[in-house]
């Protein structure tokens, strides 16, 4: 695109514009002050870009891997981080969480019975066992479901069994399409061990086909023999159903020492904007401070933690008083269970706190097209807000939404909601290597702390 | 984001399928079975990503600079590819188009009275006279816009002037800060020339604060002498800023070797699926073929080009037959001139046709929103089509829109549209070095053919 001076530019512009020209339509300025707030929120969110400054602070210590010495820098660096930015009631909440351990090799080849050798890109699963230390050596079945590694029956026995379903990139919503994927990865070792298998290989569950695993967690069920299981690269589960066709009895050789330590005690990272009439009840922010070991979790979720410090940030820069509570959790051990969020909602510093609404960005820090709020009952009453997100520059508020580390606070009342980006490029990276600062957009990431910056004070002063 | 089977993916599920689900309101898939066709064009293109691997064929020869041997290679090369794709009616239109040459050499540096040397990014902006061979060297005075250099009067005798305003991030919309950033490069030599000072360095439009300098065209006028203009990275700016308020007096280098070498011919690349009934009325979609020279120009405007072409392949890829003509034009010089959208408005090929519509694509393959299309005047009777193309996966339909290459087709009542990605990365990479295919997400650029398609296929059966 040439800037063609003074010709189409204004209408360009105009054009470009849409979504904040849709706010200002006459009347909601004059009898709404919280458009002229939304509109003075995104105007210092996108001159500061504080969320990406946060976020490089909370990726310095590198990957979180839940019950990791990494995972505690993280939460003592969060603490200090909020203390230092003068949040009121900075502190930390205890939770109780697994400790596995990625062992210090993993590796994988085929060995065709012709001398050749192919090796594979390969990554354990969280939660995984390891093979024995000289490695994990038997033929493949390969299958693309549960029913048919069914119908194999004695094929399957003394087998790795490959599950190499593919992204159905037909679906425009990739969490749609992440589903039957997750399923895979989660369930293969327990539907591989009762099949007979010796360990189950996934392809993973990535939008990009390119040559690096991505890793995740997997689930073993008791009675059933807990059998290694690891992830293939998209390109290395090509290769390796290629080479398959040609040898059908080539030797897979897996190595991996991961292994499972019990439990440690980590934290969830809580600050405040006290608020100054209701100071009890709360709108919760929230993100999850762990993540994956493979890249620095960038976008799974520093960009869901750094956006909830900024919108803290946000609120306070303006010099705004919100009459409820404002509250960023960093919430620990997402990823591995969810134990972080269910000990914050048990905490016994609920019982003299109400949670109005709670909203988790835990979608990447990817454009934000809009935040899912409430349900076909609280919904209604919330859509009036819709016009003040779009002085945010947010497209739309609809009902819906969500998450693993806020949902422990349903049962109590409070209405969940969730940040929805662009979710496009979220699998290319996720739960994988290139899950990096450097794939995050500091714009696009500040779009989203502003939403939720706007959102959380409306509803601050209002209610629900 | 971990995936919690079973327990909250239906709701996060329903969620993001938002889009999607708006267009299945009861009685609209029965009525118009548009949303059916829509529904399968989505479907298609986001699993087969044509328009990825079209862009790849298109950037394969390399940057595309107006009047240069690449751009006649990719001329050539898209020609044989719509010819292998089998469109109808394949040809070009003939463009005269001015060529300009970057020089072998381009350098920078500060001569600092100190004995220090401080290199600095550069590149030369397209149009610009060179330098004398040996290089031009003077003292520097920096301002933020032109109101500064006239009060500088007599200060900015003999001196290269450094414009030196930066990107307003606090705006949302990029292109509206891309605005006066592009008036500072384009009319910054005239106006250096005209306060008496010998060259003009702008600091590039751009929202990332890093080492690429950003080139894109700039003018000189009758009367004025024309003086060398260039353009810094981000960062060289910064430094250079920094240096100069530590040696006010300190020597600028600029060695440049870029010259005109008067005009060549070029062409237009157009490929037809002709109408069965009205094959004389045309809907155009179009991108521009020719790019900068500092990367692939893979988003600017490869993007548009690639989703013009395989929209004309979805529609064919669902064996519709469209009523009216539905053309893909990849014009030749959008960046240097216009002269390519001007020529085809002029062509004589133009008198037994008649456009309804021209929806161009030049603001990157990112993430779609819209589509803007028409005016007050005809929007009305256009707005009808939006639940389409949120059958298509878009978010909207709105009036506005147009661009440089479709802008001439306005006289002869051509209805004139434009897509809307997301805008927040584009200016990163925009007329640099950066904007290269591994900038482009394939789902996302799909996306947008998708869109395209629908419109057009849609405006193809109705008219307008």
């Amino acid at each position: 695109m040439r800037k063609d001076l003074g010709r189409r530019a204004a209408a360009v512009i105009g054009l470009a514009a849409g979504l904040s020209l849709a706010a200002a339509v006459p009347g909601c300025r004059v009898r709404n002050p919280y458009h002229e707030i939304a509109r003075r929120l995104l105007e210092r969110g996108l001159a500061d870009r504080g969320a990406f400054s946060i976020l490089q602070k909370i990726l310095a210590v590198g990957p979180r891997l839940t019950g990791s010495p990494q995972a505690e820098a993280a939460v003592a660096a969060s603490f200090q981080l909020l203390k230092d930015m003068g949040f009121d009631n900075v502190h930390l909440e205890p939770v109780e969480v697994v400790r596995w351990i990625r062992g210090p090799k993993e590796e994988a080849r085929l060995l065709s019975g012709a001398g050749r050798t192919i090796a594979l890109d390969v990554c354990a699963l969280g939660g995984s066992v390891g093979t024995p230390a000289a490695g994990l050596k038997a033929r493949v079945l390969e299958v693309r479901s549960f029913e048919e590694l069914g119908r194999a029956g004695d094929r399957a026995r003394g087998r790795i069994i490959f599950f190499n379903r593919s992204w159905d990139h037909s679906l425009q919503e990739t969490f749609a399409a992440y589903g039957p994927m997750a399923q895979q990865r989660s369930r293969g070792a327990v539907e591989a061990a009762r099949a007979g298998g010796v360990a189950a290989l996934v392809r993973s569950a990535s939008t990009s086909e390119d040559d690096f695993p991505h890793t995740g967690l997997m689930n073993y069920e008791n009675g059933t023999p807990a059998v290694p299981a690891a992830a293939l690269s998209p390109k290395s589960a090509d290769r390796l159903s290629v080479a398959l066709k040609l040898d059908p009895d080539a030797l897979f050789e897996l190595v991996q020492g991961s292994r499972t330590e019990g439990t440690v005690l980590s934290s969830n990272v809580v600050a405040d904007i006290t608020g100054t009439e209701k100071p009890e009840e709360v709108i919760l922010l929230g993100g999850h401070l762990d993540s994956w070991d493979l890249g620095t979790g960038a976008h799974d979720d520093g960009a869901g933690c750094s956006q909830a410090v900024e919108a803290l940030r946000l609120i306070r820069s303006l010099s705004l008083k919100p009459r409820r509570t404002v509250r960023a959790v960093l919430f620990m051990d997402e990823e591995f269970g969810g134990t972080g969020g269910r000990a914050y909602a048990r905490s016994e510093r609920r019982a003299s706190e109400r949670h109005l609404a709670a909203v988790e960005s835990d979608r990447g820090g990817f454009f934000p097209l809009g935040i899912g709020l409430g349900d076909s009952r609280t919904f209604p009453g919330l859509a009036k807000w819709e016009p003040v997100l779009r002085s945010a520059g947010l497209g739309w508020l609809r009902a819906g939404g969500g998450g693993v580390d806020i949902g422990p606070l349903a049962e109590s009342g409070t209405v969940l909601g969730g940040l929805v980006p662009d979710s496009q490029r979220y699998f290319d990276v996720h739960h994988g290597a290139l899950d990096v600062i450097g794939a995050v957009n500091a714009r696009e990431l500040e779009l989203g702390a502003v939403a939720l910056a706007a959102l959380a004070y409306v509803l601050a002063q209002e209610g629900i």
